[in-house]
């Protein structure tokens, strides 16, 4: 732990961001609407107790502080210094920033590296020198940092003008300084406050990344949220999640970028690197955080992590005064993956004790007629509870919650309710006034008012409760040797059966009549390819074919295959033919790596077929995987149940076989990580008693990889 | 038209309940809490012109009005009476109501026909008795009704509590009272009001239905907004949808009981017909009407559809003040079918000559610079609209909508450019004040505060503009004659074939010699079946062989087919065997028809095996279709590019062929709709040259249906 030290100052320098003893701003403006003038505004506003000190050579007084021509004039110390300034000046002012002993600064100026190459070396040159002096720097482009906590205003945000920040327990970490503040103002709209907020903009040092990790340590926060649209450092990225959720942290994220639409309007609007959200949302399941895909989603996310109750599985039970919208959950209910199991009988049975036309299953409908004696809804929600096994809980009170006098009658009942079951998170969906939100709220229910993200909440809170699976291993065994220069089928399956993937007994032979003899020895169909070091996609040229049966087809075919090769693919090389028996049955799958650019090695499960091709239905994670996370891997996939379950009278497939050989493959991409870029078993056939890989590639990296 | 007269009246006696001359309550209270009390009061709140006749045997004077303690003994006509009095009492009340010659009745109390078969059977005879007078009857156990602009209020709602409604272009007609007034309520939070509100609770008379072909003829609702659980009279359902669309009147609908959850819940909450969503689903895509799947759905759906401007087509225009939320816009695009074409290079070059930082491709991001002189925004929407050629337009003003100052320079330069364009929906997603909004929407536009559902509502938009594809007819020639008893798979390809449906050669034989020999005729791989009348499903027996070449391998494959049976399905009856080609490559489509018991024979579209298994990747259209709809629903498949595109250099299939199958096959079931109750063609091999049904069956209804 050599490295302790910097890291230490790293952390340090970050509370100097976002509690400092004392601000400067560079280009302070007397005019408060100027982006100069917003942050000293803002500190007055606060009451800020350090030192706030303007810089401007041009004025001795600046909204009635008195202002220094110079950094270096202050002759104080200055923790954060913030830099609005045009963008040709912010090199002159990070140099005096430096000189003067400044801890972190605060970049707002644009026109750096979002614009031009000129503008990335300016940014690397600024980032470089505060590194070397241990100075911390966000932006430039920067929304910039506040925090409610400590009074720190070091943004020119104009959500503040609207709406003033509440302490709170989350800590925002945003690239975008627009959606940063958006989905501040929204948390705010629900009442709910912040710990700290950062936007990072153009990130010449201060990420997202960095953030999450030092509000993984800050204890006046307890959920992180995190929205990045191009992550250019994957490990750190990865250790930061990490970090969260070893101190117990929640950290939801927006990754944006995930479209071919959307990542080519990240490349034309900021200086990330985007693409990367196929490695992005591997590593953040892997690590247990939640991949939110809207900004609702997102407030959504942290406002039932900020409860810190969150489900212990997807069983959910519905109280409600409306019928219809039960019966509406119950139908949204598959969306999330969540089950509405019935009541017991002696449950339903005590529930019809106290409102004779309720209908007890699940969702209890206590009908409307309770409004005559609302205790009785307390009443009912006990019996539920304490006799359904719910992971979740839903009441929906429709209006009723607008009402005062009957909320004053109920939410006593429920808080004591509520107080004997302190693990089972309870939603209250309603429309209600602020007043009656906070209530609730004060006794820990999650509150909102409607019915399609009550429970959507009740997944989230599913998704918040699952620890991930853990992590994989890799043995020395994995490692393979690569032959120099491009791989055939041949030579990848006799790397990748050495590795300990199951292939069925094949053939290699040079000619169409050894094709045949061979064939004959087998017995039965059997499929023939054409052996080629050039060519990666065989059956694209008519290098395939299946399920030929007899000496004498099988030579047919050869010729003929050959034949077709050679006319669609000219250049090819040809070596022959492979002869393997013919398998059918069972599901197809794809099982297969890649290495991000940003994340490194993952690996991959697909369908086979159309569902790959057409639907996409692939779920990637991070090599190498455990077998609970290929066990997951599994559950991922959209039509899962062809891998779970018996279809149609076919018997369940070898899920063990598909789970070593899913972790074998992951195990193989990271342990060749180096060497091997892409690696594909497509189709690998699991079947009722083991599975087989019945083709291989593997793609070499163009240059080797410096270690 | 015979019947013109009685609809006529019909219509007279629903007028006379959403806009009375006079109103009785039986059951009237003094307590205004109480739900006999509630109407008077609110229609003394509300400042009901007409007459408002308490009746209540105990008091002369209720709320201040003088009470009757009959109904007769008013002695004054009545057009509506509302009936708020305990179970037992409801039908002599009735009996009252028709003999003081009251035009239209609510009936609020519970405890009938959702309870048990008395509780219908009591519904059953005061509904007939009611049709017999020609008056009306909503209920009972309903809300009621209520309409802002008649003043009228016969209803307890809650929601009237805490939100009086605003006059407005939105009816809503919601079987359930909580759902409805919900939904009333949501609308009133943003500002939207109604014309008219009805909850028609158990429906004994008036129906869903009724009220949206009632409202399809107010000149005052331009939207009708309807909640429906179950569908009892599904050609009522049809014929008002198709009203409404006739009279230019967009429907929004919410139909639960969708998931089997779902329908499980609403058969034990109510006594509504469920687990009719495939044929609703179907109806309402057939009939133009649109199908949320929640409460914000919902209501969008309707506050999109009271805009009255509806877009065009697919092609959305962005414009931002965040490339964050840009980009986010263009990820979630996809979930929505819409896309975001680039702008032509002449626009963008004119966006970056006003804001030289903008992305000026699509989404337009026009930075937060631009803030310092907002009129630019309403520039750079005036270069992207004007050149965009974009069918809808989203513009994301982040906070900028809480600030009075800059809207009263951005809105009058935005409203211009709207006017200019009057056929484009144009959407302002931002933070916002009901001010700010009140005057967007008074100019056009249609204003929201979540980045998600602006994109939501661009492509409710392209749904709402789409016509619905022209009605499908019912040649002579599709009548077929079946056979008396069931029908094995050889008749059924008789059946159809000589309807018109393309099946590839085939040999019908009696012995496993005789399949062998017939196999050695065609040559090539064959297909082998048994024959029986007796089971459906004849792989799950063991009754299908695939590919099996050459005529002694055909041979003992059928002589083991017809043993595996036998030992499978002992009781089923064997009648030889099915010999046809092995075709392969293509796609494997099913087409098949269901009867709905509600809405009559639906077509199905579906992708073969697993897609169908595992994914119910399947459309459900009403029979017959036009080659249109056929078109549609091969559009509206999830994988419906396997169709559509050529996939993996496979060429794209013979979509006409397709097409032409699945319109004769839905004129099939819907011309023998009485004798045929399931028809499936599984597999339909969808080749590059056409397309063969490569098996068949029909199942008759099992007994006749009366004509």
């Amino acid at each position: 732990m050599a490295d302790l030290a910097p890291r230490e100052q790293e952390r340090s320098a970050l509370d100097a961001l976002l509690a400092p003893r004392s601000i400067a701003v560079l280009g302070a403006s007397s005019d408060t609407a100027k982006i100069g003038g917003v942050p000293i505004a803002l500190l007055k506003k606060a009451g800020f107790r350090g030192d706030i000190i303007p810089v401007n050579p041009k004025s001795d007084t600046i909204q009635g502080l008195a202002a220094v021509p110079t950094l270096s004039a202050a002759g104080r110390p200055v923790d954060l210094a913030v830099i609005s300034l045009p963008a040709k000046l912010v090199e002159g002012a990070v140099d005096d920033c430096i000189a003067a002993g400044v801890r972190a600064i605060v970049i707002f100026s644009a026109g750096l590296g979002e614009i031009d190459e000129a503008g990335k070396a300016l940014e690397a040159r600024i980032a470089a020198r505060c590194r070397a002096a241990g100075v911390r720097l966000v932006g430039p482009n920067a929304l910039g940092v506040f925090s409610p906590l400590t009074a720190t205003f070091a943004t020119f945000s104009t959500a503040l003008h609207a709406t003033w920040p509440e302490p709170g327990v989350i800590a925002i970490a945003s690239q975008s300084g627009a959606v940063g503040s958006y989905c501040y103002a929204m948390l705010a709209d629900r009442g709910i406050g912040i710990s700290h907020f950062a936007a990072t903009g153009n990130e010449a040092d201060v990420t997202v990344a960095d953030l999450i990790a030092h509000f993984s340590h800050d204890p006046a926060t307890s959920v992180i949220v995190a929205y990045v649209e191009g992550i250019k450092d994957g490990p750190a990225f990865v250790a930061a999640l990490k970090t969260a959720r070893a101190a117990g942290k929640p950290v939801v994220v927006m990754k944006v970028g995930r479209s071919d639409l959307g990542a080519e309007a990240v490349a034309s609007h900021t200086g990330a690197l985007a693409g990367a959200a196929r490695g992005a949302d591997a590593v953040m399941a892997a690590a247990g955080a939640y991949a939110a895909t809207s900004m609702d989603d997102l407030v959504d996310a942290a406002e039932a992590a900020a409860t810190g109750v969150f489900a212990r599985g997807r069983r959910v039970g519905v109280i409600t005064l409306s019928g219809g919208v039960g019966v509406l959950m119950a139908d949204l209910a598959a969306n999330e993956g969540l089950t509405f199991p019935p009541l017991p009988d002696k449950a339903q049975a005590a529930v019809k004790a106290i409102v004779p036309f309720a209908s007890g299953r699940n969702p209890v409908d206590v009908t409307a007629q309770v409004i005559t004696d609302i205790t009785r809804v307390a009443d009912i929600a006990e019996i539920a509870i304490d006799g359904g096994g719910f992971d979740t809980v839903i009441l929906f009170l429709a209006h009723m919650a607008r009402n005062l006098g009957v909320m004053d009658q109920l939410i006593p009942a429920l808080a004591a309710l509520r107080r004997r079951h302190p693990d089972v998170p309870f939603i209250v969906c309603a429309r209600h006034t602020p007043e009656v939100r906070d209530r609730f709220r004060a006794e820990g229910f999650l509150v909102n008012d409607e019915p399609r993200r009550a429970v959507r909440l009740a997944g989230l809170l599913a998704e918040l409760g699952r620890a991930p699976a853990p992590a994989g291993e890799v043995p020395a065994d994995a490692v393979v040797r690569l032959p120099s220069g491009s791989l055939d089928e041949v030579a990848a399956r006799q790397i990748l059966a050495a590795a300990g993937i199951a292939f069925p007994p094949s053939a290699t032979v040079r000619t169409a009549q050894e094709a045949g003899a061979a064939a004959a020895h087998m017995g039965g169909a059997v499929a023939l390819k054409i052996i080629s070091p050039d060519i990666a996609h065989k059956s694209d040229v008519g290098g395939v074919r299946l399920d030929v049966a007899g000496a004498e087809a099988v030579e047919t075919a050869a010729r003929e295959m050959a034949e077709e090769v050679a006319r669609k693919a000219p250049d090819a090389r040809q070596d022959g033919f492979l002869v393997t028996p013919m398998l059918t049955g069972g599901v197809e799958c794809v099982i297969g790596s890649v290495t991000d650019p940003v994340f490194g090695p993952l690996v991959m499960l697909g369908l086979g077929g159309v569902l790959v091709e057409v639907l996409r239905d692939v779920v990637f994670r991070p090599a190498p995987v455990s077998p609970e996370t290929a066990e997951e891997m599994i559950g991922a996939l959209k039509a899962s149940a062809l891998l779970l379950e018996s279809v149609r009278g076919r018997p369940a497939i070898d899920r063990d076989a598909l789970v070593a050989t899913i972790v074998r493959v992951s195990q193989i991409a990271a342990a060749n990580r180096d060497a091997i870029a892409e690696m594909e078993i497509n189709p690998y056939l699991a079947l009722p008693g083991g599975g087989y890989a019945l083709d291989a590639l593997i793609v070499p990296h163009a240059r080797p990889v410096e270690p």
